[in-house]
């Protein structure tokens, strides 16, 4: 019995869950009955030999059961991990100056994380975040840069860097590690409404049934996609660095940018990952898993894009893109960058414009306190917030987010075989809607045989939204949405604002659950795909089929 | 059985089908069965009285029931509706005059067909044409309008005309109705390969194998879409009238044209009704029976419509749309029209062509002889051929091709309930995709495993095709096809050309029977849908749903 209950302490200790509770109690009750054989026995044999010997086999047995059905809890408890980065005594020490000769695949690639030393060189190819970010680590350690990439300090995350452990470092190195610094220490204070993904870098979501609500999103609902600490600017101090190529050709103050002709356009945002969570429910993707909100509608005043490169004398036929860098630095020092292809920067008719003003008011340092750039129709990762600079280039933007990230690839495409070179950067949006209002498993009431329904539709490009339908029979029959808002003012092809819809939906009399289907039709009669499994793909982005929610009806 | 042989003789004379005769053939074979029955009865019942009252019963019975068997058949031959409008004696007659007074809806709108007059008020306004053509010929005759738009003459349009009938058109009046002219009889010779899917006008598209196999589509291949008789033009003669709404400002001849810059650019033309036989096969529908061909590319050549338009001295803002007219007329003498935003015209990045020459020649009648205004990237039919005239407008055309058809509706919008006036005129096109080859029930050898699987894909608005997506096991694996043929030449965001893609497809090894999918992604990540159902629209426009061929396989 001393092992038995040794093995019951050891999983008691170990939080067990409920159930494996339960089943030791269930495994204790052959003991139980045993007492009663036992008893039977002992009746029918008096010689205490014999009784003796039946006792001791039978106990062997059982408790040879319970060894065995245990042995497997027993043993992946022993195999978790010890808390990434510990000291493990069962591993080599090395010392900064051993990992430091790991920088390479020829040497192999060693990083540091705490007191672990890790060997991740067939790691590399496969890191979401690209070979180049993971490589500015590369013989040194890791924490600098999950102190940025704050998303990394999740438990999925540990256990695969534990799983290429090879070695501890020395004790003394370890001190040199440590970064007391948190570069999220001076965030902007943020309204306790948003729905917070991912903290640092922060990402954060309105509700839906609010963000409806207006036409214009108030600023501090307006949804926040940052993907690294935001930086602290002077306007004082304020410069934008114009160059091309390499070379720095003008650097413009604040104030020289307000000297440009003043316009003003309301352009929807929205974050390639918008409703990602939908995609993610399909297969596991790696991403922030962002409902409906990660879309909002504002006014953004300020200086066209085309102005400034006209008066820089650009001829667009000599280069093909403009690359936009912001004030916002990862551990290496290297800027969020992203580009945009010249033919779009240099058409006035693309509107973009470096914004100074949000819904009429400086812009806010969480949606790029002192310029953004505003490129309307295009993903929100292209909107490149406290920009620092401008590159009018043959090539695209080097930096990782247009490089290996923000493009989609084919369902079948997974982390073993994707090439991030062969898919074209995400620019201009699909055509996509969502229901806002009701929510999932939201219990409606029926009045007059209808429901109302609400929510938005917006396409990429400009392109305006002619239709919105609404079905809650799986297609068989469809309504039309109201319109109820769209941007009135503007001019053709250039619809860069959402549009609010709203239906009073009927519904089949004495339905207890209906699903209600939303697709949008955009001016180029493009409509959104039907279901998410066709149009799925790893870093989960586009996620535009038909929006589908499941409420409940009373009456 | 006088009254059997009659009904017999009466049947045959309308030339029954083999199934009836064979009916009435086994029917008769009760009379031959009672002779026998006949003479086993009078061997046993010597009574002649009873004899022949028997005999009388039975072939009263027999009779009874042949004639109650072929009642509906004889009722439904006599119901048939006499061809349409020939003379009915059950009804009025009335003169020119009489007819002539109802031309309104106050009056009531009658028209007259052959000898037939017809009360049509009630269909006007669902008249797939459009109100405006029907109502030319209210309160006359339709024979001349028929003639032009010749698709009227079937059988279904007959029945549904005959419905409508009023009365008779005296006989003195009928003959000054009569047509002898037939505008058909000077259109231009077409390769004998071309699918007529309309011969008045003349609607035609090549077969699909054919149709890949080359990037650039031979002349004589692509596909027509007439929507009256081809005009004649006489090149010395030929002039193009420049408008400003309704004043004439300049006029061009064809060698005015030809001074001015020379563009060429390769642009695929797409009529909006491809793929509609798809689409009618999900609930019924009125249109051209389109299969995959009613696309094609071609080099188009010419002058810019943005330098005629600069030279005109337009400013954009100041008006909204350029219509243009075609020299191909409707019997009212009102041209072939259409219209596309001024935005597009005015922008050199549309590159919009007044193309005097395809493929290297002189435009052939067919596609517009001596010029057609090729405006890539948007449906065919705002490609207007043999142009007369250009009318810079704040209105868009008020031609019924612009303003009551190629537009699209919600699946559930039915000819009770359409407004044409509601949806926005197609211009660019939607992404698309089609499998060439195979063919729909071919029989392919699988080679190594694998198949060879071909298409084009294209997008509106000068949107590259970035991807194709094939699938053989509904969605389950995606197969990314390789992009054989694209133009190496276009500008960002100015694909205005097709891509050709073929793929080697691996089968599961021993299938009989395959379905393959075919789905294309554009530049703006847009994705064709699933399903056609989810978007028929009454007329049959664009049936971009995936593509589905089921082939079967040999080893």
């Amino acid at each position: 019995m001393i092992l038995h209950s040794r093995i019951l302490n050891h999983l008691r200790n170990r939080s067990l869950s409920l159930t494996s509770t339960v089943f030791i109690q269930h495994n204790v009750e052959p003991f139980r009955q045993y007492s009663f054989y036992k008893e039977q026995y002992v009746k029918r044999n008096s010689n205490s030999y014999a009784k003796y010997t039946v006792y001791i086999a039978i106990t062997t047995s059982v408790l040879g059961l319970c060894y065995y059905t245990f042995y497997k809890q027993v043993h992946a408890l022993n195999k978790k991990p010890i808390s990434c980065g510990e000291f493990r005594a069962d591993l080599k020490t090395y010392n900064l100056k051993e990992v430091g000769k790991h920088y390479n695949k020829e040497n192999g690639i060693w990083v540091m994380f705490k007191q672990g030393v890790y060997d991740i060189t067939d790691f590399i190819e496969k890191h979401p975040g690209g070979s180049s970010k993971i490589m500015m680590a590369a013989g040194s350690s890791i924490e600098p840069f999950w102190s940025i990439f704050a998303n990394h300090n999740r438990e999925e995350i540990y256990e695969l860097l534990e799983s290429m452990r090879i070695g501890n470092v020395s004790e003394d190195d370890v001190i040199s590690n440590v970064i007391n610094d948190d570069p999220y220490l001076k965030e902007p204070k943020r309204h306790k409404i948003l729905k917070i993904n991912g903290q640092k870098p922060f990402c954060a979501e309105p509700p839906p049934s609010l963000l409806i609500e207006s036409f214009i999103t108030p600023t501090e609902l307006f949804y926040v996609r940052n993907h690294l600490p935001v930086p602290e600017i002077d306007l004082k101090s304020y410069n934008l660095e114009l160059a091309i190529e390499e070379v720095t050709k003008k650097s413009l103050k604040f104030e020289d940018i307000k000297k440009y002709p003043k316009y003003t356009i309301t352009s929807t945002v929205m974050c390639a990952g918008n409703r990602r969570s939908e995609m993610a429910q399909v297969k596991h993707l790696k991403g922030l898993s962002w409902s409906v909100g990660a879309v909002s509608n504002a006014t953004w005043t300020g200086a066209r894009l085309y102005d400034i490169l006209k008066d820089l004398g650009i001829n667009e036929d000599n280069y093909n893109h403009v690359q936009f860098e912001g004030y916002d630095l990862d551990p290496s020092g290297t800027p969020y960058g992203a580009s945009v292809p010249i033919s779009k920067a240099m058409d006035p008719r693309a509107d973009i414009i470096l914004a100074y003003e949000m819904n009429g008011q400086p812009i806010p340092r969480d949606h790029g306190f002192p310029i953004r750039v505003i490129v309307p129709g295009v993903a929100g990762a292209r909107n490149v917030k406290w920009l620092a600079k401008i590159i009018v280039s043959k090539e695209e933007s080097p930096s990782q987010w247009q490089q290996g990230d923000y493009k989609c690839f084919s369902p079948n495409t997974d982390w073993d075989t994707v090439d991030f070179s062969k898919a074209p950067a995400i620019q201009e949006m699909p055509v996509i809607s969502a229901i806002c209002k009701p929510e999932q498993s939201e219990i409606i009431k029926v009045i007059d045989g209808k429901i109302n329904v609400k929510g938005y539709a917006w396409s990429g490009g400009g392109r305006k939204i002619i239709r919105v339908d609404i079905t809650n029979d799986r297609g068989k029959t469809w309504h039309v949405a109201d319109l109820i808002a769209e941007d009135n003012n503007a001019k053709e092809g250039r619809y860069w604002s959402w549009t609010l819809w709203s239906i009073d939906l009927p519904v089949k009399k004495g339905s207890k659950e209906i699903e209600i289907w939303a697709k949008a039709v955009d001016a180029s009669y493009n409509v959104q795909p039907e279901n998410v499994e066709n149009i799925w793909n790893l870093r989960g982005f586009l996620c535009n089929a038909y929006h589908r929610v499941k409420v409940k009806l009373e009456y």
